[in-house]
């Protein structure tokens, strides 16, 4: 169920009435709009008695949600969410650019990478210090080590640092070193993850599993909102399907599907979306186009000896060609009312 | 195989060579390029004796093809093919824009919609007479009379047609009254269908199957050229996987992936890739920024009506737009040489 | 609209309807069962006035149809259709057995494995004439040379000939040489080819597509069934899936599906349901388990010269060995009332 | 690396063997055959210097693995690992038949359908007290009061336990309450799980990936088995694709393929394999028929009222039935040598 305060609420209204759901044994999750809040109902086991709020000062509107999902939709907050972490934001005007290594493998690779980053006018740093491998005699990460690292880029580079948590103890470790917590495909269902995730300060990425249908990956992004954690980026990786010229299948259309349902702001990675090299730019082009508020790009200094995911990695020219033509893209579409 | 010739090779040393090619029982396909001229050899069952040709007059260098496909290759012709009809092209420096309803209703509709397409800059009118519908109780077309509106519609507003053929004399009644043979995803490994467009005078507009991987469309396209029509024009239109939020899944990375391959242009059709009239302007903004030839538009006077894919007809007002947003793009990516 | 007649309506109050419903400019479709007749009506735009038959005598019932699909319903006919082809059948009490190779190659290879599957009692022989192959440069078939070989094979050895027609031309030829007209998942919605098969006077095989749901196969068979052709047995061949230790993933659940929905009866394809020599006999076996009809099997000489599919053809040994395997599941689930 | 024993060899050769991989910082994982003993190295980062086991006592010989798992082959251990949990046994001859409720709802209901089940004479109970839910609003189980009450089960009716841990606190409750840890299809790529299942006494259940290649899911069991817990057993549950008819498509060609390659027993899930009551019984079927070692069942009390995956569980009636079926079929086939 969904509370609609009147445009005029006052602060003490909104508390008054998150005080009666907290007293009805229920979840508050106040969503402040340009316009007017709405508060969210979550926690309950069956349908909540409308006519408890309806007549309650400051209330707008009741309104019974039919969906599985409540805190991801529209109903419950009509603007985009920005997710602001200091001075930079994804899902505002600008289009957010994360890039770095898939893993960390050294101070220096780090430093080198995290340079060019900086100078491409990016904002946030990538970089595994825990990967998640198919085999497991595949290179795992530098650990605790590696997150150390990705510190001291976020002091001398001033970027932020979004990585990869495999589980809850990894959560607590980027709570210590980094600033986004990301969440990959194959813990999209992870759902001792996902509220973990769901109790931390930091924004969260959460990725798209490689199977999940839409309505799944809203329903992850919902546990981590059920939990208080309002600060969700959505991720577009590609899915699987039986097409082989790509490592996944990079599902575009998801872009426009999620904002017709959801203020949650949502990125392209091309880099493990199509995993070819030769494919990144044109598809993190094709992202821009479609709409998307960021992109997540594999940079090394060295793409033919990374540890991980050298295919689909770019060079530090390729990766500043991408730059400036996904912004020639984005200065394009913006003036369309796109974003 | 396939037989390179020197730069300076005179007219007569092509043609001693496919003279040679016809006698040994196979076939020469030439493709002049800008450079030079190419010449592939199909009909050969097993490997042909290089030998045979390498010390003859203008004869650069005798290629052993392994791949299995061998007319649609960059190998062949490293430039792109330009497919021209009358002034109009597909594969050059323009987007080519192919507009119009899913299926003819009539000829009131056809003009009004004719018009609006004219109107756009857009040169190419698509519009089906006879219809693949899954149920054999929905409506099927309006057959040959429908072909001669479209013959009509090319008449006075001087568009070029574009228009589905079902079966081989649905391939007579496109030569008669079309210019361009569009093979739906349905028919794309037609056999018979594909040898009977390969031996037409009219280009070929090549739709993707709904499970075809890469190898297998190129070879759709190589059944065409082997019978001697080397104007074929690929489409993307979506394949079939298990997200439910689009009718099928626009796979944008295929336009890279062709273009890594074959010379042949490449379009998209977002109409059809998403199957959802919110989506078709996003999605067409990607598959040019992805760098896509051009795209094939349904576009109705009155979509709520239409006869058939009503849900994916944009309204004139829709369609506008996205002539403007897509054009933006494509002339920003133009200068950067993605074309 | 179904009309139901009563038990004991006469053959002339069947005649009666049928009349009226070909005044009416519809078609009428009856179906005998073992019960009762039902009668489907077919070609009409809209609905069908249902009072015009509810009081003709001999009428117990008039049915609207909702579903997309009216004549392959248990609706119609609550009975399993039984396709009878001479002595032999497919959707009966014994398990129908299709063997053979999956090329004619020639008359010795074609005497050679028509023997061995008329000395395991199978009843009816498998080849192709005419290959629908991927690429243009593969061996095609031995064309009408190799349907005369068939025409032999069903002299000498008494054996029902299946075989494939990939254009309407070839539906011409198989009704020449053969029994049973089989339609390639490539070709499931060429609805010419459905069109024309549906003219015809002999079964349809009809095989599911590799991206085809179960409804696009219903349609698919009701295409043929509204020309007047009933004899349809379905075959699941395998979808098109991410999985890669199968050529094609055989979806079994299929089995059961159509089994809910229709009378017609339904075989499997081990052979290009995996593509894999050793998975062929578990599939078989796991196909008549799951309640198919019948199976149809790729059996060779020599599968390792076989000039198509190879990889998946059985030797004589195994093919002896499937046949008593999967003769003695059938004789264990025949009881429980399985089939 | 795999070194293999003489027949002869001693268990003190083998323990030296031991040794010097453990002092070489590697892990060595003995597999005693009937025949002879195989150890597999895990641990080492590039390739172990073979010459430094070649010449000791008791090696027969010394063998590089090229492919990406080890310790899951039929190279390392030629035949089929049975899992043993005290009196039953999964893998051996008897077919292996784990059922019960979706989720444990109350002692009751546990209580009625542990009855059921020890009557047909499965050996083992399933049971979720913490269920893996696409929504957060969904019922999540009963938590550590379930497993109590399966403790309980297992004491009153003799079954052994086997129940799903979500994380790695999960496997804790599981190692205190239960009899084998059953891994869920949403987390066969949640590595920190894997490991820590890795490091259990217990007998692990993997269940097969939504979008999992053969090779992922063997990878899956390696990373158990490197941890050094090697009673693993793989189970099918079906892959998501575009087909609709079923909750999700079961793939049964997984089984011969498994037993191609590995030694793990294998087991079928035709409950979440199809999602629908009427379907499970045919595909248990064919899941025996195929050659799997046993079956996992939905079984409950009251289907209609059940909290979770009420439309595929099965009644007593249907679940007796369908045991009868199967244990027929394991009957036939088993002579024959599938098993």
């Amino acid at each position: 169920m969904l509370i609609v305060m009147k445009v005029e609420a006052t602060n003490d209204e909104i508390e008054t009435i998150l005080g009666i759901i907290t007293e009805l044994g229920y979840r508050g999750h106040p969503m402040p709009g340009s316009q007017r809040t709405a508060i969210g109902i979550t926690g309950n086991q069956g349908a909540v008695d409308a006519s408890r709020f309806e007549n309650m000062p400051g209330v707008a509107e009741v309104v019974r949600v039919s969906k599985p999902y409540k805190l991801v939709t529209l109903d419950l907050r009509p603007e985009k969410t920005i997710v602001k972490i200091g001075d930079a934001e994804i899902g505002g005007d600008q289009l957010a650019i994360i890039a770095g290594p898939c893993a960390l493998e050294s101070r220096e690779q780090a430093f080198s990478i995290a340079e060019a980053v900086q100078r491409s006018g990016a904002k946030f740093f990538r970089g595994g210090a825990f990967k998640p491998r198919t085999s497991p005699y595949a290179f795992q990460g530098m650990g605790e080590e590696g997150m150390k690292i990705l510190a001291e880029v976020r002091e001398i580079y001033g970027l932020k640092i979004v990585t990869e948590a495999l589980d809850e103890s990894g959560v607590d470790l980027v709570e210590r070193y980094g600033d986004m917590i990301q969440l990959g495909a194959r813990n999209m269902q992870n759902f001792s993850l996902l509220k973990r995730a769901g109790r931390s300060h930091l924004p969260v990425l959460l990725k798209r599993g490689l199977a999940a249908t839409l309505e799944e990956w809203l329903l992850a992004a919902e546990y981590i909102m059920a939990e208080g954690n309002y600060n969700v980026v959505l991720c577009e990786r590609g899915i699987r399907t039986f097409a082989q010229h790509t490592r996944n299948t990079l599902d575009l259309a998801a872009i426009p599907a999620v904002r017709r349902i959801s203020h949650l702001p949502v990125i392209v990675d091309p880099s493990h979306g199509t995993g070819k090299n030769y494919m990144v730019n044109p598809l993190a082009r094709a992202g821009v186009a479609v709409g998307a508020d960021g992109l997540i790009i594999e940079v090394h200094d060295h793409p033919e000896r990374a540890l991980c995911d050298g295919a689909q990695a770019l060079t530090f020219n390729q990766y500043n060609q991408l730059v400036e033509e996904v912004r020639a893209i984005h200065d394009v579409i913006v003036p369309v009312g796109v974003m």
